[in-house]
C-alpha cells in the first residue's frame, strides 16, 4: 500500500467564471470542490493506476469534515489526524472562455507539536509498502518534518519518496529518502548545475535515488547505479498542475514493488503519466488511454 | 423588532492579496468569513443603530452552520429554515495595495415549495414590528416571493419595506409595502422618468412609501403626502457596497416606530447612515459617528 503524506490537507474549490475581471462582480456558472494539496494528487493517481493507497495528513473544523467526506466519496481510504485548527481551502477561478486559472491559497491552520507527536504516533509502518510525502508544511511543523518522516519510514523498513525544495530536499537525501524535485528546486538545494549533475549529487549525499522533472526537457533519474533522461513523448498542451505529483505516484508505485527498481523503466512510466495528467483539466485526474498509448514510446538515453 | 428577511443568505468569504493578478497564484494574507446577503447587512446596521432585529432567512449543509454561528457570535437573533441544499458562498478578493475587492458569487441552493412553506409558517408575525426583504431570490422561489410575503405581513398588520428592483418592485408596490430601490432598478420597473416622478408611481401604484437612492444625487421618498429629495452631506470616498441596505435599515426603523413617518426625518438618517456605510471597508458596519455628525447636517427639499 502506499502511503500518501499531505500534511497541509486543502479543500480545493473551483469557481468557472464567464471573464475574470480584476475589480468585477462575477455570477460564478460553475463551482466544484475537492480534497487537494500535493499529496492527494499522488493518491489519486496512484489510484488511478491500479494501486492500493492510504491518505495521511491532518483535518480540523467544518473544512476538514468536507475534505474527509471527499476522500471517501472518492474511493481513497484515508487515515487523518484532527487539529484544533481549522484546514485551508484554496480557490482557483477558471475563465470559461480559455481555462485559465487564477488561484488563491490560503496559508492553513498551526499544527502544535503535541498533533504532530500523534500524527507520528498513529503511522500505520506495518500496512506501509512506500511513503510518498509532498507539499508544503503548515505553520507549526518543523522545517526538517519530512526527513523525520523518512528516518522514522527507515527504521520500519518502509523507502519514502520526498517531494520538496531547497533545505528540505538536502534533508531528505541525507535521509536515505527517493526524492522528487523540479529542477528550479534542485538548483535551490545544490546550486546552479547541470540537472544530472545536481541529482548524483543528492544520490552522492545519501539519497536512494533521485527523480527530477525539468519540464519540457523531460526528466532526470539518478541512483548508484547510473543517471537516465527520459524525453518527452510530444509536446502536450493543457494544465500542468499536478503533472509532478504524477510522476511522484509513478515513482512511488515502483520503489513500492522494489527498492532498486530499474530507473529507466520508471522514468518511461513517470513521463508518460505526466503528459497524461496535463491532458485533464484537474490536478490529480489523468487521461489513462494517453498514458498507455505513450508509456512504451517514451525515450531514455 | 425588525424581522429582516435574506431569502439567499449566503458566507461571505474576503480574501486579503497583496496584488490580484489574472491567471496568477496568490497567498492569501489574511481572511475572514461572516454571514451575508443584502438582508444581513440591514440586520447588522439596525443593530447598530440600536435596533432589536431578527434575522430571517434559509440555511443548508455546512456553509450554512456556519452562517448560522456567525449571526450568534455577532450578537444578532436569528430564525432560520433548514433547507436539504448547501448555502452559497460569495468570495471577494481584496487588493492589499488599493482596497479594490473582486467578487465571485455563488448562485445559491434551490429552495423547493415546501421550504419556502416552512418559512412562511414560521414567521413570528406578532414580534415583528416591520419585515424588511432584501437581495436576491435562490432557484426555486416564485418571482413574486417579496410581494407574496407583503401581503401575509398586511394580514397581520405588519408593514414590509421591500428592497427589490424590475418586476418585483411594482409588485411589492401594488400589495401595498414600503418599497426600496436604486435609480436604475426604479427605472427598469416604471421607465425611463425622472426619479421623483416614478417614485410618485410607486406610489400610485399602492405602495406606502417608496425611498429611492439617487447615487451621489441624494435620496428620494415619495408617499401619498408628497415627495422629497434629500442631498447628500459631502462626497464621501470608500466603499458603495452596503450603502443602500444602510439606507433601508433606517427606513424599517422608522416604519417599526410610525406606519406614516416623517419622510422627510427619515431621508435625513438614511442619507447619513448611507454615507457612514460608505465609510467602512465592510458591508453591514457603518461609522456611527460619522452617522451621528452628519445626520443632522442633511438638507431636504
Amino acid at each position: 500500500m502506499i502511503g500518501t503524506v499531505t500534511l497541509n490537507l486543502a479543500l480545493d474549490v473551483t469557481y468557472e467564471v464567464d471573464e475574470l475581471v480584476v475589480g468585477g462582480s462575477h455570477r460564478v456558472d460553475r463551482s466544484r470542490q475537492r480534497a487537494g494539496g500535493k499529496g492527494v494528487n499522488v493518491a489519486r493517481v496512484a489510484a488511478t493506476l491500479g494501486h492500493q493507497v492510504l491518505v495521511l495528513g491532518f483535518v480540523g473544523g467544518v473544512t476538514g469534515e468536507l475534505v474527509a467526506e471527499e476522500l471517501f466519496d472518492a474511493g481513497l481510504t484515508a487515515l487523518l489526524t484532527p487539529i484544533a485548527g481549522e484546514t485551508r481551502r484554496t480557490v482557483a477561478i477558471v475563465n470559461g472562455s480559455d481555462g485559465d486559472a487564477t488561484i488563491f491559497n490560503e496559508a492553513g491552520p498551526t499544527v502544535s507539536a503535541d498533533e504532530w507527536r500523534a500524527f507520528l504516533d498513529r503511522m500505520p509502518w506495518g500496512r506501509l509498502g512506500v511513503l510518498a510525502c509532498s507539499g508544503s508544511l503548515p505553520p507549526g511543523l518543523p522545517a526538517d518534518a519530512y526527513a523525520e518522516l523518512a528516518v522514522h519510514a527507515r527504521h520500519h523498513d518502509v523507502l519514502s519518496v520526498i517531494d520538496t525544495g531547497g533545505d528540505a530536499l538536502t534533508a531528505a537525501a541525507r535521509a536515505g529518502a527517493v526524492v522528487r524535485a523540479n529542477a528550479a528546486e534542485l538548483r535551490a538545494a545544490v546550486g546552479d548545475v547541470e540537472v544530472e549533475e545536481g541529482a548524483s549529487e543528492l544520490v552522492a549525499q545519501g539519497a536512494a535515488a533521485a527523480v527530477i522533472t525539468d519540464g519540457p526537457r523531460g526528466m532526470v533519474a539518478a541512483s548508484k547505479n547510473g543517471v537516465w533522461r527520459a524525453l518527452p513523448v510530444e509536446t502536450v498542451r493543457g494544465n500542468p498542475t499536478g503533472a509532478g505529483d504524477a510522476a511522484t505516484a509513478v515513482v512511488a508505485a515502483a520503489v513500492a514493488e522494489s527498492a532498486e527498481p530499474d530507473w529507466s523503466m520508471v522514468l518511461k512510466s513517470a513521463v508518460a503519466a505526466s503528459a497524461a495528467a496535463v491532458l485533464t483539466p484537474v490536478a490529480g485526474d489523468i487521461d489513462l488511454g494517453a498514458y498507455r498509448r505513450w508509456q512504451p514510446q517514451v525515450f531514455v538515453q
